[in-house]
């Protein structure tokens, strides 16, 4: 049996990330916005302006999420090839939308020309959502969102996307240790199989400037289930080992 | 036929990441270093502390890519499966290896604890590589090395593995446009199409305090043919639209 999807996947392509010629801050952003929604983030890849890859990776990402946010690909140009990328993983054809072709003339206008016309090829079945601030919609089709790359638009199209998607908050708690991992993995383990329900994350960090060794996180969508796991790794670690702690991260 | 595989890619582990604990620092350095060592990469996924996803992952990057980089998921608490991820990726089991057992007593002396000692299973056949400034080794299992997630480690461990890895330099240049994307689309549409060893980039912005539009990127393994693209885009843009160049990005 299939798993119920839901949460979010992403797939930022392309090639200008992966070579470093800028870094990426839509991943970022939308990894931190989804969690401030309440929106579980499940995977991410950075592929390259490839569609092969993009297929492969966008195939992955409906698997293993509800909603899928693409970040890039999806101008006029050669290396842009994210729409048939995502058609071909949703078992889609191309088509020109005709809505989409009175937008682009609209917008350019005198300096429409054949190429500004591919923007408005997408995946089949695709729909326009309006976006505030500028001419050009989100293009959604079936579950995935195709956004473009470009950080100022993509920053204006995920809030759009985000005001749609079902979200849930977390509850979370945070105990910061002054002992080392491998003395508290034994109280860890514990908990975490006694409460699978609950996701325990162990961080331990090597800046001497910092006071704590560990700090170590419990969070779920259930708050009486996540003060419990937090009550028994109180027990459970050594004595004096907790430095503070810290209600919703 | 199965291509040649080259370059290198990356699986970054973990939930920390995903859940907006920690803004990952680790891809974005491994993707600058690769860069500067002349070592292409091809691919990179970001997944959760879980054993299927890091399967795939890692199962994917090496079809993609000839060295896999992991980052994170190999301390010594119940979220830390990247060991046995990567195993089972390549088909192996996990040993305990003496060799890393003998370390760890050196270093945790009387503080060696049982969970301490789950740091020295490895992918079977894994080798230790010795790291300068911790006693903490690299540990290489065929083309994949696991990296630790602690950004101070990873970045030490990431220099000892790079050293190990063939680069070739890349030869690029940049043109800056006046003209948007659309009105050049043909332009690098036909150049792409003419000299196909060429990587031809194309990258607009939308900041007003910039002077240029779209900024066009030119590269390749060989100086003779990324210029010639250059000397063909020249000719192809618009008259004027280029406002400045440059070259060795």
């Amino acid at each position: 049996m299939e798993p119920v999807r839901t949460g979010a996947a992403a797939v930022i392509t392309g090639s200008e990330v992966l070579t470093a010629k800028i870094q990426d801050q839509n991943g970022p952003l939308l990894i931190q916005r989804l969690r401030a929604r309440g929106v579980p983030m499940r995977w991410m890849a950075t592929v390259h302006d490839d569609l092969d890859a993009i297929v492969e990776a966008v195939t992955i990402a409906l698997r293993r999420a509800k909603t899928v946010i693409t970040s890039g690909g999806i101008g006029p140009t050669h290396d842009d090839v994210t729409v048939r990328a995502v058609a071909t993983a949703l078992g889609r054809g191309v088509e020109r939308l005709p809505e989409m072709e009175a937008l682009i003339r609209e917008h350019y206008r005198d300096a429409t020309t054949k190429e500004a016309m591919r923007l408005a090829d997408v995946p089949e079945g695709s729909v326009l959502i309006p976006q505030e601030g500028t001419w050009y919609p989100v293009i959604q089709c079936d579950d995935v969102y195709l956004l473009p790359g470009v950080p100022q638009l993509f920053r204006l199209q995920l809030e759009t996307v985000l005001a749609r998607l079902p979200g849930k908050p977390v509850f979370a708690w945070a105990l910061y240790l002054s002992r080392g991992e491998t003395e508290i993995a034994a109280a860890l383990d514990q908990v975490a199989l006694e409460l699978p329900d609950v996701a325990i994350g162990s961080y331990p960090q090597f800046d001497q400037g910092l006071d704590y060794r560990v700090k170590v996180t419990v969070e779920g969508e259930d708050e009486r289930r996540v003060m419990l796991a937090r009550d028994r790794l109180r027990r459970a670690f050594p004595n004096g080992a907790i430095l503070r702690e810290e209600g919703g991260l």
